[in-house]
């Protein structure tokens, strides 16, 4: 039976292949465990060492007296069957299989092998031939990657599954630079065991995971994905990008994580069917993700709010280009706004605050729009360079997004005065764009997903 | 006569409307010319102050006894067609207007008035309403925003029209953070006097300026436009963002810079038979800009070095989609890189050197491709979160673009480490992106480009 909440949350873990030798993936793993304040027991498995950063070292699981409820395994492929072997007798039923050397390059053996002791043993194997798992909210911090080159995010609701290592490690690391938080992440390699779905299934159930993010390369069981996507769309958006829609990429996929990469028409037949929110390109994928912490947009009418002209143009050129719509603002808004805005100001969506806007001016404006029944999105532009903008617009924005009434997206483009402030707002759950393409994209997909849950509510 | 040169490299200038109040534009201009280093005269004039920032300040233009080449205006609107008459007497031919409020605020007439003061005395007006002239070779900063806010680019070969200000400011930000160099950078708003097509035609003729980056709301002379467009692209790659493409947009442009946006399939069609290369968002003007340093590709057969595995799928997902080839790799090539990778190397393009590849591996790997006859364009996918992987990277791939045999694009996605080597890459010259989507994108642009140029020599 595949067990997963031992391997996401387990309450003691063993590392095999644990190394006193810094360069090596299982010191690393080990590190990262006790850096990373991990509270249950910690055992490095290694014949040969007797202690491990402070830690006493067994020379192999059978010689551990107390439970362990998951073995991460990082020593040659050659070695594996045997470690497994030890596990399943050990009574240990969660691993996470680092080791790469199997199907992916064609030793098919190999991996046959893992699979046939998995299901002797009753074993839920995550890999082979992946990164791990990280689960911030239970200090579980499973990857081998130092800290300062692939930071760790904080506590948040973006469960995040990912076939490839390095993509899901990239996504990890801007995510955590941007101050985004994760509720799980996994990288499952050749789903020798767990597969997309096993894992799909299981961020559908966990309460602490709001928005699911999927990179796949291929799916195994085609009818349970579907049908298990089909099911947890209803309640959790999920984002998928999938790779290996060329030719050339699908054969790509193939020497990488060993899958099968099926047709690009076909995937997103079934991206629709399953109303998952596709994702085109790995920017879309974070772009996307981080959107869907905001309430859910009651309608498509978007309200701009810029202090730079030509990028209420751009946005106004986006918001066609997603079939959003451009709001009217109310009566009530226009005179509220003419009556305390400059003269200069033109009173018209994109409500362009001009270049000498301040913190106060954005105030006035943002609160405008959110008291305004013909505005359901509100796209808010803050140019850093202008001299009057400053990072009290910072207050004025979460304060706003604060009331959790209407969904507010911030676009800045710029160079480290810009970027800093980008981080702060992402790391206040204001998902932020550098350019307004991206962000009306984004608000697209969001639009789309609440109106289909609103749909299904009211057929349901 | 329309004469730039007064305005780009001027000799000497004025700040009409300086300022002993750090908080005023004309304050901040006479300071970034200063802390600049212009190496000519700069005369302040302020009727009511004798000294700013330790210079001598002036009552009025005609009480200098020196040639000024360019005046910059930085005074309200009402006082400016008194300003220009001074400077027509005063024989001062350059201007730059900053201010605001003219026709983009329905002064019709005002703006009238200051085209009528330009023809009478013969001046060349920047403006009304725009952000000023950057050329840091003349060490000219005109621009009044602070230098913590909008950083100033480095010297370099991209001349950069944007009619907005905060788009210009926002991309000039943006490349100055990335270490990239720009020859001229100009805003002109509201066009009254010198246009897009003047600013176009110095452009093409500046030695300095070897690629032109453009952002436009509209074009006033559109045949003129065309015919100069298409000399210049036969010698330099023209590359343009057109904003106000969608109806609300046109709108929206009108009250911005009081330009007639035009319909999006005009401009298109346009573009294309001038050979400019179309910039559908922002950052994608960004994004193509930056890689017309490189050598010109011979061809449009893609390498791809990556030690991800995943990034090789999606970047080669990417070439199809963008119309690329895949490049097939010589025998020769296969031979070197099968002796001298590890046996876990799969040799085929995408070349996934593996996680655990370092820059010796790049090295072998880049090299090998620089010498292969099938392969037209090299892109590197470097994953700094790998472990083996380091800052050596950098001399590695430098070393391979300073042979300026094929382009080399590289591709990084990640958090402050990855950002901070992307930013050094930038600054080498090597355009770097974070996704591969967003790379061989330009890659295309750039494909599409080099083979026109073919063309019309063959032809020409």
């Amino acid at each position: 039976m595949i067990n997963l909440k031992q391997i996401f949350e387990p309450k003691s873990i063993a590392v095999i292949g644990a190394s006193r030798e810094p360069s090596k993936v299982g010191h690393a793993i080990v590190k990262n465990f006790v850096a990373g304040g991990f509270p249950g027991d910690i055992y490095p498995i290694n014949p040969n060492a007797t202690e491990i950063l402070g830690l006493k070292c067994y020379k192999n699981v059978s010689s551990i007296k107390g439970k362990i409820d998951c073995a991460i395994i990082a020593i040659p492929a050659q070695f594996v069957p045997g470690a497994l072997e030890e596990c399943g007798k050990k009574g240990v039923r969660g691993i996470v299989l680092i080791t790469g050397g199997f199907s992916e390059v064609g030793n098919v053996e190999g991996e046959r092998q893992v699979a046939e002791i998995a299901k002797r043993y009753d074993l839920s194997i995550i890999g082979a031939n992946c990164l791990g798992v990280l689960n911030p909210a239970a200090r579980v911090d499973g990857i081998f990657l130092p800290v300062y080159k692939m930071a760790r995010p904080r506590v948040g609701d973006i469960g995040f599954i990912s076939q490839s290592g390095a993509v899901g490690g990239c996504i990890v690391d801007l995510a955590a630079y941007a101050g985004i938080g994760i509720s799980k992440f996994v990288s499952y390699g050749n789903a020798t065991v767990i597969d997309e779905t096993h894992l799909l299934e299981y961020l559908g159930k966990d309460e602490k995971t709001r928005i699911i993010v999927m990179y796949l390369e291929g799916v195994r069981r085609g009818k349970e994905f579907i049908k298990v996507a089909k099911e947890i769309a209803k309640k959790k958006p999920i984002i998928l990008l999938k790779a290996g829609v060329s030719k050339k990429g699908a054969e790509a996929v193939k020497s990488h994580t060993a899958s099968l990469a099926g047709s690009a028409e076909a995937y997103r037949a079934v991206m629709k069917q399953c109303k998952i929110i596709e994702a085109k390109t790995l920017m879309e994928l974070f772009y996307f993700a981080k959107i869907f912490d905001q309430p859910l947009p009651k309608g498509n009418r978007v309200g701009i709010v810029t202090n730079g002209g030509g990028y209420g143009v751009l946005a106004t050129d986006a918001v066609e280009l997603f079939e959003l719509e451009l709001a009217n603002f109310s009566e009530e808004s226009k005179k509220i706004l003419r009556k305390n805005l400059p003269n200069y100001v033109n009173i018209r969506n994109p409500l362009d605050v001009v270049g000498d806007a301040d913190s106060a001016r954005y105030d006035l404006a943002i609160n405008t729009l959110m008291e305004d029944p013909n505005v359901d999105i509100i796209v808010v532009v803050v140019l850093f360079q202008t001299v009057a903008i400053d990072s009290r617009v910072i207050s004025v924005i979460t304060r706003a997004a604060d009331q959790k009434k209407k969904p507010i997206v911030v676009i800045s483009t710029g160079g480290e005065y810009t970027e800093v402030h980008k981080r702060i707002f992402d790391s206040y759950g204001i998902p932020t764009y550098h350019s307004p393409t991206a962000a009306l994209d984004a608000v697209q997909k969001f639009v789309w997903y609440a109106d289909f849950l609103k749909k299904n509510k009211r057929i349901g």
